[in-house]
């Protein structure tokens, strides 16, 4: 079985976003890369990735496909999530990124369908995104039509080339009508985004349903928050990416 | 004992439904049918179904009462769910269903309260539900007076016939201003169409209350998932009807 | 230690508002009266309420409080619940309830807070409460200033008076700006009616922020779903108070 | 180890705010104090305070961090809280206090992100604080840019100071766009604060969002309630702070 570690992880995310409550009805799915790829050149990266309809609390490391960034299956004999080609086209305009999530979280999955980006209201969200949780443009017939699942990762990319955005700092994604993208360097920092991306919705379904201010937090705090937790001088932690 | 195998699903999907916190105060019922019936040849149908007033959690197979599709009893000491006769009435209108299900979920029921159809906001309702999740007519005082339960199912069958519905493709119904009907091939489809079609009021809740637009889904996207899934091109799972 | 069934079931009915969730950070109480009293003779009716500020997971029977309708404590050396007044009223006041249950449970305590009377939005409803759930008077400064406790049952049973309502079809009431309060034949039945009280309220919130219509359910269907359940015709269970 | 009891009381309450499902993320910290100090003559208070970035789950007494009113490290090896400038402040401003509480809860949260006070809407709320919920000011650039930790407490305890309001009687505040601090005489009364603001901005938000009377509850009954729990003339419980 090929490459053990990488099938290791992203069976735990895999699970993890189910332990989590975030992949109601089996709506979810991870999937990692090795970008060095299997002779360590990194000529040819391989993704692992959740295959469809398998539940997670029976999965197994062998159960996972493997395949290169064009689609092509190096090891498995089962189909690949149906959302594959979402997740290859974002390791490829992402070279950043080592691990991909997507779930139909409550919240996010709201705020996708209600097509609006959601805000920055509070310094929660600082802490994790930079600026607004972005929202793609709806696909058009012609991209729903021919290669959708790929042209759902280019509406995202396009999004982050055309507002100037980096993926390490605004982690995730809605895809307008659908649900939430996340990632990060690992899998497992993927599903944290994706959880994390989950409670900011919900905090900001709760507090735009209050009444929130038109003018959402003070960029001055907002920006604080952020260095302070991701800048060269952060303060959080052991070391660790983790807030108290 | 008659008809073990079916005595057998039914019980699951009736303790299945308690299990998914579908069936709040054992506000829920499930039943099943056996369209052969007991001698092979389709003469008589035999349904099974939920018996009134018993604990889902002591619930055994024998508790279960058979009939036929005119509520003859045909095996069992109990009394039948009160809500018999609408379950019936749908298997004699829907042939191709072998079961179904009532619950008072919570959001389904709000949606069902508020007397509006589900519309069709994001991918995970089309996934599942071809088209807005629609809601009857209030039942007049004539039907209300007169063979009430059975009409419930009655202003079910006329509205899929006036609004030419299928009802494989639109696998459930809110009753206006009482609570949702899901159905399906067999007694556990049709706890999966209840289970996700709460899950689907509740995100068109959260959406709504968000300030969802007004024009929903584009026609274009949600039958792309819909065929995607239920066409004849279907692409998900390992031949199974799981999407991940 | 005198009347050990009626300290069991009251003992019951305290934990099981705890086991539903309906009694937050320990607010809420249970009691039941034995109307026959010590002698049998119906002269001096007991009551079993719970003690002021004990853990409900560690009561014990012994640590209920005894004592009659006038408030005299009959049995026990634990202060009773700060909410006895209220129970004594409602038991002088409502001769036909053997239980009474008090909670700060969460969509019920926020109608009360909303100082809205519960309209009947639809049969689960109707299945348990004839007519809206009503709401009292705020109480006034002299109400509140001499003998607060017991003036909160006093506008209960006024309320009741000159709406001319029948407590044992209107299992339950919003006190203005407090709470609900619940009652019933027996304590079981009391905490019954509060967690079916909580669940109506929390549909009736989902439906008023959905937007319900504002004419509610239309009597000719309430009144079949009250009466098939509760009139000399019911038609549910087996010969149990139990929908299915 | 030094102050083997306060660790033990401090570690108790960093692990109960994610007992009870306030510390969602791991955004949480507890903190408490020994006014005496080591050698007992009040010279010097030494605070507890959870360790930045560990785990609840496995946090030992030893991985608290120990510092005086100036953090200075007196015992640990592990950075301190990030949070830990606001927790001395509000212990050098207030006297009384033994012990507090930061969490991102989501209703008091998104109350903080509405900058919104949480309005008396009920006797739940009238029971444990003295008035509205109070909201401070957002921090201008200046505060944020220098000293922000320290200045999140300020604006607190310039709040209090400006509205005279007694923190023992109003034990916990809404930081405007970030979320609430609780506290108390000991650490175990600030996670208890911090759960009961919690559970009042969740019914104060069901309540709003009903439509609640614009008015609030009445103070004839808001100040009963508060002095007959507070008061010196309390009436609830067995000499305990409970209220059934």
């Amino acid at each position: 079985m090929l490459l053990p570690e990488l099938r290791s992880q992203v069976l735990w995310a895999n699970q993890e976003i189910a332990r989590r409550g975030l992949a109601v009805h089996t709506f979810g799915n991870a999937s990692g890369i090795d970008r060095a790829g299997l002779d360590g050149s990194g000529a040819e990266p391989i993704v692992a990735i959740k295959p469809s309809g398998v539940a997670y609390a029976t999965m197994t490391p062998a159960d996972l496909v493997l395949c290169n960034l064009n689609g092509i299956i190096i090891e498995g004999t089962l189909n690949p999530s149906s959302d594959l080609e979402t997740h290859l086209l974002l390791y490829r305009e992402f070279p950043q990124i080592g691990g991909v999530v997507h779930t139909h979280s409550e919240f996010a999955t709201a705020w996708a369908q209600a097509r609006k980006p959601i805000p920055c209201l509070g310094t929660t969200h600082a802490d994790y995104f930079h600026g607004p949780i972005p929202i793609t443009d709806s696909l058009t017939r012609a991209e729903v039509e021919s290669a959708y699942v790929q042209n759902t990762g280019l509406v995202i990319s396009r999004l982050f080339q055309e507002q100037s955005l980096d993926p390490m700092a605004v982690p995730g994604v809605l895809v307008a009508g659908h649900a939430p993208f996340a990632w990060g360097k690992t899998a497992a920092a993927a599903v944290e985004h994706a959880d994390l991306l989950e409670y900011i919705a919900r905090l900001a379904y709760r507090t735009v349903t209050l009444g929130a201010p038109s003018e959402g937090l003070a960029t001055h705090v907002s920006e604080h928050h952020y260095q302070r937790k991701h800048g060269p001088k952060a303060t959080y932690g052991q070391n660790l990416e983790t807030k108290d």
